[in-house]
């Protein structure tokens, strides 16, 4: 059995400088980097940029150039989510959906990385983002 | 700024409950479920099961069906990489790549889930693993 948390995300990015810089740029750190990789901590995980090709070969198949997923960043405020998607294509991303009033109740957009890399920006009212930015569903 | 964080992490999925049966299986355990969506907590974060179509129409655009992304899981042991890919296969997943001493010094491989979305399992001797399952990287 598999304990059930994330240890990393490894985005897989045609130029790792190019996606440094936009992810320091939205306010991410580095802790390490060499030539290949860059680590960005977020919150007791890692941020992982990896070039495409070399994650492709380290996963041992093919990749499109983006798939069925996507990261969010949950906010404390709605405000935030204008802020952060505006900072994010100002910063060199692109708008995929401007922020809007969500079905389920809350308030969402995305923005995508300089690789295509979907981030969805949302403000639930109905979730608690702990002091240390956790969410916390009970389990 | 956006603080570096994640929140969600959302797979496009083909069956939900089948992946969700595969998820449970791993380990983790459903904290919400509705017909649309299930929501999986893994340490202050979530992952979401959600249909690919709804996952494409939320985010605006056609998604390939999988991308140069890849979600990793650390071990506090060597042992439980191929322990934790050899019941992931047998759960439903696909191996991508038997798990093997890496050439940055740690233990690794990939499976993949029902749909595709690529896991890797790695055990990292340079990198510590907190009771709650963190990793800190000193920033």
């Amino acid at each position: 059995m598999m304990e059930p948390r994330l240890s990393l995300v490894t985005l897989g990015v045609s130029d790792i400088a190019r996606s440094k810089a936009f992810y320091e740029a939205l306010g991410f750190k580095t802790a390490f980097e060499n030539d290949k990789i860059v680590f960005l901590p977020m919150g007791g995980m890692v941020l992982a940029l990896f070039g495409k090709k070399d994650l492709d070969g380290d996963m041992a198949r093919e990749n499109a150039g983006h798939g069925h997923i996507a990261l969010a960043h949950n906010t404390r405020t709605e405000a935030e989510v204008d802020a952060i998607i505006d900072h994010a294509v100002a910063s060199g991303g692109s708008l995929l959906k401007a922020a809007h009033k969500a079905g389920w109740g809350g308030y969402s957009g995305y923005f995508a990385d300089p690789d295509g890399h979907a981030w969805e920006v949302a403000y639930n009212p109905y979730w608690t983002i702990d002091a240390e930015g956790r969410i916390n569903m009970g389990l």
